[in-house]
């Protein structure tokens, strides 16, 4: 065979609904040279790499890591380690990645009880506590920041209703941390999972997780064996533990990346981090509706990170689109399942958020539109 | 908290049992500005990263991928697509590695037969055949490569063997892919997975997997879903394939490390590889010899990418491994297990097997076994 040449990727500015843009610095780190994952170097850049994740997801859970494998690994192991065969499992669905709880709930044995809401529009806490009503349930799972809709739910109320009934709380953060308030132990999440390659701003490949005392105490009393051998945190927590013992060799340079990404958080600090993604997404509405245009959700339920934007009537989804591709680089997402074609998903996560880039992205979309 | 300073990994000599060595232009496409997982010229670099993939892996199939996770993510794929509860399958026995599939086709409801050899020897095909004799049985897993003992384990008999009792034959050839011959076609090998951080030279982070026509039969034919959403075979292959649905998001930087990987070992050509990871053993075996010291496993049946060295008698193991760490930043790998204190792990894999570093190891260890 020909052998196909060297990697010259173009430069993008990334406005989808993720990876967004990565800082030189994260990349630069991730071409350090590769140590062992036992090597005592890499020891201590675990234990700084668990510290800055926890101040980062707002928690003192010990188990508190980046999970070998993309934010869908990391909702997996949530699931997987949560529920055992015959587990009544609340599941909120209002978008694409509820509904991808309730199937890994189902392929691990649990009885799925859905609460839904329309798209674009956040689940209200009465449904989930009648839900809970209907029976025992070991754990309550929602999204906080759905990449399929733009909306941002609310928590807190939810929260209270599940510990009330004694359920474990599993909380999707994939959008929203890093870019939202995440605050894991105030919220009472018991396990909660995001992604790197959102508002973190870090190349996908690990998902961070945190799993509550009650999440730990869950898993030491389940009857079964976790389905996932990989993604076991009764086995993975050891490696990550003091014991170091060894379960599957650490992805040792996307730690790396994520190391930096990390430090990069904690140096902007986490209360600018938000208030700059809320700043550059009320630019963004402001531009958009002196366009006549508007969001999918009511401004209160709508992220900072991912804009569900609504696409004009009779405008060609896919044409903006590649225009915006091939004339600015640009890359924003399309709608999915019942969304297609009727929103594009504006992201403005991590290192993408910048004023530049919204000013930008409002003039490159009235030329696209001019275009038409 | 405090912010921890910027990484500043040493310089080492990774002689361990992985991950090896990498060379800098795998480390430099690391760090290429991340684009999106749906851009044209990602699925352009998806398409070139199978092609090339599959002459690595000598073969044709169609499902030839690196999956989002390392080694042990690629092994449990291949399990949890091929293994339905119930069905009764031949596991091969001879080292850690041979455990875990039996542990990860247990947790998939899989009836486990077992096969054994001592530590240190291959399994037999005429075990391997009285097993396959006691029942109709799904699959036959064995290891290739195994890591814990450093044996090379010959296949082409036992594939003979399960492909007349109609089974499906399952291999690791985590250790040996790209330091020694693994030909899947000719092999009749339905489902084979390795890791990056060995004899390929890449960083860990992806795990290289293939499955054979009959393979995606049996997955077609399934009653039951994959117990694993993340690594159901079915749904990823349609991203992977012409189809290119969303499924995760792939680990972009990592797929650019492991293309520069692939091209490496294609520039430098799959026999002289072999040929060189085979010349540097032998001259480390020599090596050994001349200070009266030896391989565990036979010579017929030694890796040449992991060497066994037996501990002699009386020599402290961690104090040599520690020595040779602070002294010439070289680190090799403990036994597992029962081995743990009785054998050293020698990789010389990918990018670490060269003449030099079998001549300064052996050296050092001189020093060091004189330091004692």
């Amino acid at each position: 065979m020909s052998i196909p040449g060297p990697l010259n990727p173009s430069s993008r500015i990334l406005m989808g609904p993720g990876p967004s843009n990565v800082h030189p610095r994260i990349l630069q780190a991730m071409a350090l040279p590769t140590i062992g994952h036992l090597d005592p170097e890499f020891v201590t850049i675990m234990d700084d790499t668990k510290t800055m994740l926890k101040t980062v997801m707002q928690t003192e859970n010990e188990l508190t890591i980046p999970v070998s494998g993309t934010g869908s690994a990391g909702q997996e192991a949530c699931v997987a380690n949560m529920v055992e065969p015959g587990d009544r499992c609340v599941v909120c669905i209002h978008g694409v990645f509820g509904g991808r709880l309730a199937d890994m709930i189902g392929r691990n044995g649990g009885e799925v009880v859905k609460v839904e809401a329309p798209w674009g529009q956040p689940i209200d806490a009465v449904d989930v506590e009648a839900a809970l009503k209907g029976g025992k349930t070991k754990l309550v799972a929602i999204v906080h920041a759905e990449t399929s809709t733009g909306v941002l739910q609310p928590l807190e109320d939810i929260s209270r209703i599940v510990h009330e009934h004694d359920a474990l709380f599993l909380v999707d953060t994939v959008t929203s941390l890093g870019g939202h308030p995440v605050k894991v132990d105030e919220w009472g999440i018991d396990a909660c999972y995001s992604g790197t390659q959102k508002c973190m701003g870090i190349p996908p490949g690990l998902s961070p997780i945190s799993f509550s005392d009650r999440a730990m105490a869950a898993l030491d009393a389940r009857k079964s064996k976790v389905s996932s051998w990989y993604l076991d945190m009764s086995m993975v927590k050891n490696y990550w533990g003091q014991d170091r013992t060894y379960h599957h060799t650490a992805p040792i340079n996307a730690i790396y990346g994520f190391y930096e990404g990390l430090r990069l958080i904690l140096e902007e600090g986490l209360e600018n981090r938000w208030a700059r993604h809320k700043a550059n997404h009320d630019l963004l509405v402001k531009g958009l509706a002196k366009m006549g245009m508007s969001l999918l959700p009511e401004e209160r339920y709508s992220l900072w990170s991912l804009n569900a934007v609504r696409i004009p009537e009779g405008v060609d989804d896919m044409a903006v689109r590649k225009f915006l591709l091939s004339e600015y680089g640009l890359e924003i997402g399309g709608g999915l399942g019942d969304l297609k074609g009727k929103i594009w998903r504006v992201g403005l996560m991590g290192y993408t958020s910048t004023r530049n880039n919204v000013i930008l992205f409002l003039e490159a979309l009235k030329e696209a539109l001019a275009a038409q």
